[in-house]
């Protein structure tokens, strides 16, 4: 696991359990203007820069149809977070909360979700706005925003 | 990987890569009143009936602060689909979708997220509303729902 943080004071760290429950496969890349953590806004923004979303093969062949939404879902690996700490200090002031209290990268299973504007497909390439992810993150999957199927936003 | 389902007609399915990209630990399990897909919700519901998070330790540590948010986006791993469909028939029609245009459990990384509205916490268990999943998913991750940080939910 990738530990490219320390620890700031009174956040809380556990030992990692060895153990695998289940594994991931890396379905394409983002790219955004943002080569570091230190130079990614703090949440992404509808007007905020173009980033591309490129899709591998074979997953392009699953792209069908995605161009009808306006707002799609983005999960991908926050591959530079590490991992085991349960109490964090997000303002480095002393001050914790539990991972689960926050939308911190830092968490057991560092899983980030955006939405996203679609601004336009050309082939295994979604040009997008709203993302806040540093560039060359792994993209994990991509789904209809959930609020485009129904209105009560529960799924 | 589980693959339970058949393959429907005009589905398309694809090799599935032998590589491991990224790793999960299971941090806990969700009971539902479910025993099986079959008898699932298609969506859940904010009145749906009461649902069981049990965080496992040393997770629970990250619980902290949690019950002053009303709603928490929930992350699981729905671990009985298959994951090689790039193309899908939800209707059993013929008629197909790529995977990334619908919200089908079926997708290469199957991560589920719902929101749902926390009820009460007791000690390492959440009970909470709006689940649709099946009895005994493995949790993944909790977050505040991210419509409660600020109002242009884009992250």
């Amino acid at each position: 696991m990738a530990q490219h943080d320390d620890i700031r004071a009174n956040e809380v760290a556990v030992d990692w359990p060895e153990r695998i429950d289940a594994v991931l496969v890396f379905i394409g890349v983002i790219r955004t203007p943002w080569p570091t953590r230190a130079e990614c806004p703090h949440h992404g923004r509808p007007d905020g820069p173009l980033c591309r979303i490129e899709v591998s093969p074979p997953w392009d062949a699953a792209l069908d149809g995605i161009e009808a939404f306006e707002r799609i879902e983005v999960f991908y690996w926050l591959h530079e977070a590490r991992r085991d700490l349960v109490r964090q200090s997000p303002g480095r002031n002393g001050l914790t909360k539990g991972t689960f209290a926050i939308r911190s990268p830092v968490r057991p299973n560092p899983i980030g979700t955006s939405i996203a504007t679609l601004v336009a497909r050309e082939g295994a390439i979604l040009k997008v706005r709203g993302l806040d992810c540093v560039d060359r993150t792994p993209l994990l999957d991509l789904k209809p925003d959930r609020s485009q199927f129904r209105s009560d936003a529960s799924r």
